[in-house]
């Protein structure tokens, strides 16, 4: 093997790291996976670097691990022994920006957060906003189909991908989809490639949507509740409504009370806090529709920011709330989502569930959407995934999938949740979902251990949960 | 073969249709595509039919052409001789409708519209409106991922469906997605069947999103434009200053001229008339401003409805225009889709041709999305598609995928534009897609000769534009 990565050194250059460089790409933001050493990484600059290393590991058989930011919760960037990987991040140009046809053609490695800044230079948004987008790639967000706070009202990564370029296994280059808003020639092998955690092909570029960016401050509405089913209630009825919020994000009594350590203010007294904002057209009238509807739902106090520099230090809480725990210990986030009405009793489980199996968890949801973070707190110094905090989780995806709901609603199946994959999909599914992974890739190489589920594997327990 | 559809008889009784009773089922509303004869018809009341049905095509080899409401236009329910159709159209409950988390449950067989209205009485909308809305059902808009006037603002059916049920080639039950609003646990074969034109199963159930139906009566602005590039100029404009409209369609000079001579209305001193609505919170403010783009950007005349009754009947216009048309001979409707600065463009290209071409053509486009329908005028008695036409047909398609455009933006490849999709796909996409299918439907049973493009067929001529 030796022999041959000389073989891709002739052709990569520099570009081509061996040795101690790997140690840096063996992992994501998912520390407690275990990750394998690679043979080699690729630092990519261009389609073709993508298409050489495509080439070499399908002729030599070699696992492909590719990587964007590296900011994956799942662990779907995780090397695994022996690897190639090949990371985008170098891949990083903003390739063209069509104001007028609001879209944007885009290599892998751009960062999110630079990509909405640059459309917002031509008074445009690109909406989705993973809690890392400041350092996630648009890859990363289309391997994993990411969300977001601002994805309850404007969608997640799928929903503005308007086309690809992809390496597939073999090293030839697939474009998909157009750049049109609608068009239904063919099959959608956009969306196909979506959220297939790079298991499928290498995505290199992307023809993306944009949309007029919201004009004005957006308003921000706050509601402390002392019961958490009023708040979860309260959520609804927003969505019931038709308010259309921008962002609506429930924190529970453990969340509030890390916050109120971590800050000087006191949120002691509530079950829930319920941050609801609204941006654009309409959103005066919203707030003060909803700062009614949170009244109403029984709120200890209810109220709406008066300036934009308030109502963004509102939703400040919701970005504190993440430091105030990690403090506290190595945190560990899931990632449940079920149907919007089951919001409250998917939360009371958790509580239930962190006091049955003494851990500390403390849970901040997209309540509009019904997706929940349950974050772990663990003992410093943990490193692997202790028994309890496994059993817990399990019987969190548990409760998730008996509410009909899933896994994971934006981080994606990675290498954490493959072993429950088979629970949340029906034989068929997955079936299904092996015949056109071999079908684009006969020798298994793309991302091996992710998102495509195995026969027997939800019967082992041999990864954690 | 007799004795096999004896096999059949005796498991599904009356709901087989054999004899003449076939020919009500050889083809759709592409009147000029032309249709085998089916050796049999399925009349579907239950999943367990169509797999009865699906087990023994698959066993026999024979193709199974499923059909809804037969109201593509594109011959997607084309008939094959020897083939076995398979009705959806019977299988028509709403099996669910969960108005808290705002989705339903629906056989296939359900119509369009009257899907929206049973959600109307829960204060909630299901958007996508083919025109066809009041005979199509939701199985045939799922597998053309059908569009309509409101997909400007709502997206198109894809962007509504969270999970299907559907009958594999050999007759297992795949079931796809969830019932949240948000989900990444393994590849999205949900948007993968959707579009896919029955070609990689027969979908007989569907989980579709529903949202808020939007309060109070819209508000239509209608102006007309001494020139079609001021128009298309205004149109842009619109989208560009976010005003969201919830429809907004541009008609040609022809179109108009037909529009007089079927009203009393006079049009004849217009190029174009631009017809916009607003619906939801802020629609007067979008109007008004609306209106002030239209005027500064060159209408002759502009006006905004001043009630309910005025707003419906301004967009009655457009629902005016088909029948216009149709009476001056047998309409053939084309379904380009450019980028959205890019429509005037397209539109003198399909005048031009018209002229070079001797054909009638009268174009009305979905105008916030790029997507044009030229309508070809044929004499009245033509049967199959003239060559003039076909070669006008020929430079349109060419001229969109020039303008990084797309064949079909709604309406799908059917029968009638799949020697055209090699043009506008990469030869890898195609590849990519013939892998799909074969993964899935490894005898070729399912709708074959729709959809998905074949080596080759790019250079024939056998078949119409």
């Amino acid at each position: 093997m030796t022999e041959s990565v000389g073989e891709l050194r002739a052709r990569l250059g520099p570009r081509l790291l061996t040795g101690e460089a790997v140690q840096a790409y063996r992992h994501d933001a998912a520390p407690l996976a275990a990750p394998g050493v690679p043979l080699a990484v690729v630092r990519a600059r261009e389609e073709g670097d993508v298409q050489q290393a495509l080439r070499w590991a399908h002729r030599h058989h070699v696992a492909v691990v590719p990587r964007g930011g590296g900011t994956g919760l799942a662990g779907g960037a995780t090397a695994v022994d022996g690897c190639l990987v090949v990371s985008l991040a170098g891949m990083d140009r903003i390739v063209e920006m069509r104001a007028d046809d609001q879209y944007c053609v885009v290599q892998a490695g751009v960062i999110t957060a630079d990509l909405d800044r640059a459309a917002a230079r031509h008074g445009l948004m690109y909406a989705p906003d993973p809690s890392s987008h400041e350092t996630s790639t648009i890859g990363g967000n289309l391997a994993t189909n990411a969300g977001g706070l601002r994805c309850v009202k404007y969608g997640v990564t799928r929903d503005w991908t308007l086309g690809l370029r992809a390496v597939l296994a073999d090293g030839r280059v697939l474009a998909t989809g157009r750049r049109t808003v609608k068009g239904v020639a063919g099959y959608d092998l956009t969306g196909l490639l979506v959220g297939s955690e790079g298991t499928l092909g290498v995505i290199v570029e992307a023809t993306l949507r944009l949309r007029p960016r919201p004009s004005g401050a957006p308003v921000t509405v706050v509601a402390q509740f002392p019961l958490l089913e009023a708040a979860a209630t309260a959520a609804l009825e927003i969505t019931r409504a038709g308010l259309d919020p921008g962002l609506m994000e429930l924190l529970d009594a453990a969340t509030l009370a890390a916050l109120s350590d971590h800050t000087r203010m006191d949120f002691e007294e509530a079950a829930a806090l319920l941050l609801v904002q609204f941006d654009g057209a309409g959103r005066e009238d919203a707030a003060d529709a909803a700062l009614a509807v949170l009244t109403r739902g029984g709120a200890g106090t209810a109220l709406r920011s008066e300036s934009a520099a308030e109502a963004a230090e509102l939703v400040g809480l919701r970005r504190l709330a993440y430091p105030a725990l990690a403090r506290r210990g190595v945190p560990f986030t899931e990632d449940v989502c079920v149907p919007r009405s089951r919001l409250a009793e998917m939360v009371r489980h958790i509580q239930a569930v962190a006091a049955a199996h003494a851990c500390e968890i403390a849970t901040v949801a997209h309540a509009g959407d019904g997706n929940l973070h349950p974050l772990f707190v663990l003992p410093h110094g943990t490193t692997g995934i202790p028994a309890n905090v496994s059993r817990a989780a399990d019987e969190i995806f548990a409760r998730a999938l008996e509410l009909g709901g899933t896994l994971t609603g934006e981080h994606g199946v990675g290498t954490l949740k493959r072993r429950w994959l088979e629970r949340e999909m029906s034989a068929e599914c997955a079936e299904v979902t092996r015949a056109v992974k071999w079908a684009l890739d006969p020798h298994g190489i793309l991302n091996p251990g992710k998102a495509v589920p195995f026969p027997g594997e939800g019967d082992g327990d041999d990864l954690p949960g």
